[in-house]
């Protein structure tokens, strides 16, 4: 059912049937290292090169939450995933082995939300019986393709947020499951005019900002109406400012709030500075730690809201802003 | 209604409403040039390089297709669009203005394919009256992107394609329009080891193939059943490949293959090898030529296959091959 602007509410909310996390041996360092599924000490998961050991991620985990949901990948009818990479190389060839009919998706660190959203809206209408929803990002592929070669050792200011090595994926089915996925709220393109590449979470807030009061008016409710709202990686730095704007707007979240990119990693013992961040970031924290809770009851209601920045070395290098996008997925108790 | 492994037919086809079409100077010349909304001279259109050039396109035939369909942008629900650059810069920037929630899409050349697949799911499904499906490509930004830098003059081989510098959008709706989507088949990964980035044709070819054939299974129809099956940007080797498999499977199609980047060209005179290539070159033909010849009834069933080769200089550099997708649409008369 259409609401308001941007939105569906779900009259028959698909089920997440299971979800699979795998992380890189410094996110299982962090605070949230009891919650994954796999801890991989080896940054190339036994692969030659970081691009091969992101598609890696992405099979794995694909394979973890098909068998955790006890489903034959002939079972499922579409995969929805992406990555950060040009060209999705990690998706292409991380998931070939599947052979399940696929829509290639590119939302940046939003992707999670993206794919979950079309996964949702494809089970609802009946097109599958189950489809996949899977996303992935690696520190190491992400530096040399949109900063400097880690040779270079180059300094990052506080303002930067570490690339989680990780990646998630969640069974989405028509009934029983761990959640209910009950309403999106699809994200538009917001450019603020920010160009730093080395402060994403102030280029994503504003996306944020936008896509949680577009959600607010097209469900008519408030910030009271949710247990958590959980943005993907905005940090300390995005954080703050999808705050201030929201209190602008006489919409205080502070209470609820909570960020992926924040809770992954302890800031003060592992140097990470303004945070987590990358697909793999929201992705392996909804698949982990916040469905965890969510099947718990602890959380009842959670608008999950991946964020994304539009980063590209190339348009950057002719003095582009970066511009920013955020999906909001409804996730519920059952 | 689902059918077979890979495909849904719709039982209320959604409509293509409008469709624009843009392309450079050199398509302008070409066979089609008299079908296009729009030629453009200027390779930069009014802007400073490449890539801002690309959006603009995307954001003309856009703005051209709501124009066409007489439709505002605010009742469009969704966008469904990419490109082929790294972070789909082309769309990121030249979609902004739309304001229109977004699904960001990577399928390489077949990206018509994709966004009309899930363009038309999303209006068969209720969830918007309207949507847009949309994609560019633009020669100088991909011989940027994926091979050498213009000024450094190098020699194609024969198989070599040429990107197309054009775009297309379609506006899809409810009722009314100029032609119907009946059906869709969606694609897998397909690899068959093809190294050579200078010979896309070979790497899409057996994607395309597999495509095709699964589609027949699906709908239980035969090559017969269609006055026409058009693919994206096989090109002449990738043509004879393509039918000489079919072949092979006993599903001859030599006599209604037609592909859009043999079209698209004048071989001979316009010196571009194998065809034309890239997003926007089954973009631009469907929009243009296909859809007029639909809408005239000379063709009543078409089976649209759009093809791509997910190739990255990332990936192809550490010696990996060059796997491809296609995306089938059932595009019929009214």
């Amino acid at each position: 059912m259409q609401l308001g602007n941007a939105s569906l509410k779900f009259v028959n909310p698909p089920r997440i049937i299971s979800a699979a996390s795998l992380v890189g041996q410094k996110e299982g360092e962090g605070p949230l290292g009891a919650y994954f599924d796999k801890i991989e000490r080896d940054p190339f998961l036994g692969k030659q090169n970081w691009e091969e050991a992101e598609s890696e991620i992405q099979k794995q985990v694909a394979k973890l939450a098909l068998e955790k949901g006890r489903i034959q990948k002939d079972k499922v009818r579409y995969l929805f995933a992406g990555d950060l990479l040009g060209q999705l190389i990690a998706t292409s060839f991380g998931t070939m082995d599947l052979e399940i009919p696929m829509f290639g998706l590119y939302g940046a660190c939003s992707t999670m939300g993206e794919s979950m959203s079309l996964g949702a809206m494809t089970v609802a209408a009946g097109y599958g019986d189950y489809v996949l929803a899977l996303t992935s990002s690696h520190f190491a592929s992400a530096e040399k393709q949109f900063r400097y070669p880690l040779e270079y050792g180059n300094q990052r200011p506080f303002s930067a947020t570490w690339t989680v090595t990780g990646g998630g994926c969640v069974l989405i089915g028509k009934e029983g499951g761990i959640a209910q996925i009950t309403g999106i709220t699809t994200g538009k393109m917001i450019d603020f005019g920010v160009k730093d590449s080395m402060n994403m979470g102030a280029a994503m807030a504003p996306a944020a900002a936008d896509t949680i009061s577009q959600h607010f008016r097209d469900f008519s409710v408030d910030q009271n109406y949710y247990d958590k709202i959980i943005t993907g990686d905005l940090g300390y730095v995005g954080q703050k400012i999808l705050c201030d704007i929201m209190n602008d707007r006489n919409q205080d979240i502070t209470n609820i709030h909570m960020d992926c990119g924040i809770e992954i990693f302890d800031q003060e013992k592992q140097d990470t500075h303004a945070g987590g961040s990358g697909c793999g970031c929201s992705a392996a924290t909804l698949c982990s730690y916040i469905l965890n809770q969510i099947e718990k009851k602890v959380w009842k209601k959670v608008l999950f809201v991946p964020t994304g920045a539009l980063l590209s070395t190339v348009s950057y290098n002719e003095g582009q802003s970066i511009p920013g996008i955020a999906h909001g997925v409804v996730i519920e108790a059952i």
